[in-house]
């Protein structure tokens, strides 16, 4: 592999140096290929949020900030009035928030966006797209000391030679650096902790055995890919000391949906005295929703179950499939929450509201 | 579908008329491809066995009989006395049972056989050669009754219009007919209980959604496909009222070691109070094994995982697999053990003691 190869050293998102066009990993060709895409279209934009080829919550984020900006640069450049720019910015927004359903970060960075329009009415309307350039921007900034700040205290919660277990890729390529999951396996690597990490395949789409692996291994860290159902193997062995994974949405009561599958590995885990801690930027945990009841869960086309990257069928013609793209895990299940403002324990109904505020004070301050 | 390709018209396991060869499914070409094979050397049919042509401990098992007697057979042209015709029948015994580690039916078979030729040595050749054939017979024979059996004890655990999951193929291809697992679901399907039927993909080898999902929908059955870590969505919604699966060998004390991935389904079912039921033939449980932890486990090679029918690779190169064939289930997590002499329930020290000396006084009367 060339350094060049090396997805450690390529931006999963990224503006161009003229602000004209999104270029993302296209993490579909993943791990065969290692291959960056030009994004300019709306229509772009939301294939390469539906298709997968740009996923993982702050990813989606800051595709979407990244997104709309392009679109107020569009919008703007017509719109004579502030009225007549915000109707066609909303469409945008509106737009893009339909690419995918259950992520919070995708209505929550577009609704960031939405707040710094709304804010800058009174300017001009190349001052006010500048001004959303600053916020997506900044979004994106924001993704990037988070997941340091996930990593130094995910760290604290394990020890030198460590056997993690992770699903689903909330790495790297889910966010724009460290990763959620992986931000203390790559804080650990830094520090020479020898950490042996294995790596859920994650059906049906495979993004920890294509995607994971690959940045894991990319940064030298001891990988194994185990098949989603090796969990309990793996624990009864005593392989495993703490699980890591990400998140798409933590309701109010701890209950958080994340990759199908989660709340597998997190009912085995708790079966065998594993910790089990999710990794979450604030952008994720969605006070609004109560619990996970609540939760829209995505359900994605069977074919991806039954004949993904398969020269024939995998499943007889005909058979039903179930789908979810994701699961909700009882908070009873989680050990922990950890956020960049904090490590939050049981009952998380008090303190993930202590750590929203604390966010809040550290806003005021900014 | 034609008549002609529909699976459950045709034998998983059988001798061809002339005894001269066995005829099997090949069961790495499903669902694609219904076609069978004729094994007539010893390597074919070690190679048959861990290649997964034929698999399923019940259908390893007899074909491990019928090709001892055709082993025999040959043996038998050319001995001119018993002493010459068991030294290499003893080759021929050891040589099938070294092609797959866990599954105890494999042995049990070969054993089985073995006992019938000792307690032949003083009859004639042919006459030794055909006593190995009826107990080779016999064997399948048995193992038709025996999925029967299981099927009405398994049948009066669950109710019409229940929803039923299983995992990996303990069907009618891993057996001669009825299957394990599936024997409730095909004796319901008679009597139209119009169960809904969950079927674990089971990785790396996909048994669940290529075999089992081919042989339930071929028999009509109401049946969906899931991926493995799926299973715990399912519960949530209540979809699942009992989990049926087979065994490769049971312990002592109902310890139970089947395809990988079992032991997360029993902890998931526990976890949702859903009731876990192994389908154990009594050749599959070994009074011999005190507890699972004696259970030699199998690993496979790595690509089953990173490579299997994939065009490229669908982990990094060079990446390290964990990929045991089995894991086991702790006896602790499963509620009940179906035999085709009645039902064990824990503990299962006792009531697998009990069944074993229920089978040992009906096998006095035969």
């Amino acid at each position: 592999m060339s350094e060049k190869e090396n997805i450690m050293n390529i931006d999963t998102v990224s503006l161009d140096d003229e602000n004209s066009a999104i270029i993302i990993i296209d993490q579909t060709l993943l791990p065969a290929e290692t291959k960056t895409i030009r994004l300019t279209k709306q229509k772009q934009i939301w294939d390469a949020i539906y298709t997968l080829q740009v996923r993982g919550a702050p990813a989606i984020g800051v595709t979407a900030g990244f997104g709309l900006y392009l679109a107020a640069k569009e919008i703007g450049a017509k719109a004579a009035t502030y009225d007549e720019f915000y109707a066609e910015f909303v469409k945008a927004k509106d737009y893009l928030d339909s690419s995918r359903p259950t992520a919070v970060n995708l209505s929550w960075a577009l609704n960031q966006m939405d707040k710094v329009c709304r804010a800058n009415s009174g300017k001009s309307i190349p001052e006010l797209v500048e001004a959303l350039h600053r916020e997506a921007v900044r979004i994106q900034e924001e993704d990037i000391w988070a997941c340091h700040k996930l990593g130094e205290y995910g760290l604290s919660l394990v020890h030198p030679g460590d056997g993690l277990l992770t699903h689903c890729n909330a790495g790297k390529l889910a966010a724009t650096r460290y990763g959620m999951a992986t931000a203390p396996m790559y804080l650990g690597q830094e520090k020479g902790y020898n950490f042996r990490v294995y790596c859920d395949e994650t059906r049906p789409v495979l993004q920890g055995a294509r995607l994971t692996a690959k940045e894991l291994m990319d940064s030298g860290i001891d990988t194994t890919v185990i098949c989603d159902n090796m969990s309990a193997a793996l624990m009864k062995q005593g392989k495993v000391n703490a699980v890591f994974v990400g998140c798409d949405r933590v309701a109010a009561n701890g209950d958080t949906a994340n990759k199908i599958g989660t709340s597998v590995v997190a009912t085995v885990a708790n079966y065998y005295h594993v910790p089990m801690y999710i990794m979450a930027p604030t952008s994720t945990i969605d006070m609004n929703t109560k619990t996970g009841d609540e939760i829209n869960i995505e359900q994605r086309p069977g074919e991806e179950v039954t004949e993904m990257w398969y020269k024939e069928r995998m499943a007889p013609e005909g058979v039903k499939v179930f789908n979810p793209a994701f699961d909700v895990t009882d908070h009873e299940l989680i050990t922990a929450i950890v956020t960049e403002y904090g490590i939050a324990y049981p009952p998380y109904t008090e303190s993930l509201k202590k750590i929203m505020e604390i966010k809040a004070e550290a806003m005021k301050k900014d």
